[in-house]
């Protein structure tokens, strides 16, 4: 692979420089994938068409020196698969026409074949791994399954969690039913998304947040952990790095390490220099500029880099990303000045 | 002071039980409030009105055990003298008719009399000191500078606070000056309430988690010290404890601790007796269980305060507290268990 930064910062090895990608960064700040996806009609049909899906997969390599790709899907997909009828609208988010609310609707949940209801985004794997062609690698992902379950359950995003979190304290034996077929289902979907040529994984826990830590560790950490097992079990799997991304999981990130994953992604609650010195080397950190920062002047957009590498220290085994995903008003400008920051500022002789 | 357990847990003095309050015990989930509230008009109505705001102030404790009162109240009386024109419509949520977004505005904001256009949140204090007749102690509070600034420059609530963290990134200098006149606000208003006879005060951070771990450093944190220090060298101020809630703010446990504050409030993500082995017992911790909990039937609830009161152990320097406030479709009963629960599984002999 001509740039492997990003798999030798996740290991541990030496780099030349801090390797950059930015969660988010195939999507709507960008003209050309506005463009791109009024080609393609709606979101899922964007998705579901592995020629487009490459093509938005790539335009923000074309644009900033990222150090890698990450596929052009949805963590909604999964849950759609398995029956529950996503809609995607504009203005008004993911709805599902099927929600998830009692026993007989979680036992009629089945483990979608990855090859069968999800082969469009296996297609767009192998297509967008053809399109590389060695040159950075590529990031599969899909959402925790406390996260899944979060949309499941309500039928839709919410503020509050209250219909699932109402779930967790009154039929808690029915949610472990839910996430364990959720879990099944994203062990399953990674695999494949391995098997079909991602060098990497990232699992999205953006809700995981919103538990109190016991609960966390109830309704979350364990089905990604068992995801982590899964994955590594499988066929080049062990080769293969997976990041956890807890939103708002900064004070948990002892517990996350012991789940084996390779990399812990944070947001920008947290400070990379602190949680370092909590969990020494054994893990890589991902992370972790506030996305509204790129809304600041250049001169402050540097500073902001600055900040977070000068926080790492060193900078052993970090992954540079924002803290969340890139915010769609942002302008692509701003991020070519992070980008490049990152790579000057964290600039080091060849090891 | 017939029951002054909540004052004693704050002090680290010996008590025989762990003392027990709600976040907005004083509200929507109980019908005799609809019922008071109806009778005033508006919300802000209730507010203003000495009598009305004693009766539901009062309220809960005439249905619960409870340890202390809280002055019914709302943060954004303080904007609101500062000339904001504050409006809350049922469902639609705070809205300030002149928001403040430029240097001009920010100039334009001077200190509110306490005693003036404040008046009537002294009276009210006033009136419920003399009903409460040195039953439990009375809590004061205010929203946080940084808190009151977001609405401020948002106009009203926000899910991504895009204004005003903007502001931050593009003119620190400017949302600096705004925060040191609502500090100033605050300060003066705190010391009011000291002097109108509230025996504890309280400074809701409800926004600071979501700031960087920098900027909360930066934006945030200062202005609480700067109005902790304000209180306390006060007249009956070194006397009075204060309390800091910054939602999300568990992992900045220390710095927090650091501003001279007698207690630290913690949401559901913190882990009370991990907060507490990193502080040791310097400092008082108050929370945090899930408001979201309270859907659970008796039994569980009885597990959750368990849970909690196990997690900090001994039970010193702790004052139990749900996370956030009691939401408004809480069943009362539910809240009567928690309470009670609370009691009873924190009984310790006499000391």
């Amino acid at each position: 692979m001509k740039n492997d930064g990003y798999l030798r910062a996740l290991r541990g090895e030496p780099v030349e420089r801090t390797p950059v990608w930015i969660m988010r960064q195939a999507g709507r700040y960008l003209p050309e994938y506005r463009a791109t996806r009024a080609e393609a009609g709606s979101f899922l049909d964007l998705c579901q068409n592995a020629e487009l899906a490459c093509e938005v997969t790539l335009q923000p390599l074309r644009r900033f020196d990222l150090d890698a790709a990450i596929l052009f899907s949805d963590i909604l997909t999964v849950p759609d698969a398995m029956g529950l009828g996503l809609s995607l609208e504009e203005g008004v988010g993911p709805r599902f026409a099927r929600p998830v609310r009692d026993a007989a609707a979680v036992t009629a949940l089945g483990v979608p074949d990855p090859e069968g209801e999800l082969r469009y985004v296996m297609d767009a794997v192998r297509t967008i791994v053809r399109a590389l062609d060695d040159s950075v690698p590529l990031i599969g992902f899909a959402g925790s399954p406390w996260t899944l379950a979060t949309y499941m359950v309500e039928g839709g995003t919410s503020r509050d969690f209250r219909r699932v979190k109402a779930m967790a304290y009154e039929q808690p034996a029915l949610l472990h039913d839910l996430l364990g077929v959720v879990a099944d289902a994203v062990g399953e979907y990674l695999k494949a998304q391995v098997a079909a040529g991602v060098d990497a994984l990232m699992v999205f826990d953006t809700w995981g947040g919103a538990l109190g830590w016991r609960a966390y560790r109830e309704f979350s950490l364990p089905y990604m952990a068992r995801i982590v097992e899964t994955v590594k079990s499988a066929p080049n799997g062990s080769s293969t790095p997976v990041t956890l991304f807890t939103k708002g999981g900064g004070q948990w990130a002892e517990a996350i390490a012991a789940t084996g994953c390779d990399a812990i992604g944070l947001d920008w609650t947290a400070s990379l220099g602190e949680v370092r010195a909590r969990l020494g080397e054994g893990v890589a950190l991902q992370g972790n500029m506030d996305p509204m920062s790129l809304y600041g002047p250049p001169a402050a957009i540097r500073r902001e880099v600055a900040a977070v590498l000068a926080d790492i220290g060193d900078g052993g085994r970090h992954v540079f990303n924002l803290g969340h995903g890139v915010l769609p008003d942002i302008d692509p400008d701003h991020v070519a000045v992070m980008v490049d920051a990152v790579h000057e500022l964290s600039a080091r002789g060849a090891s």
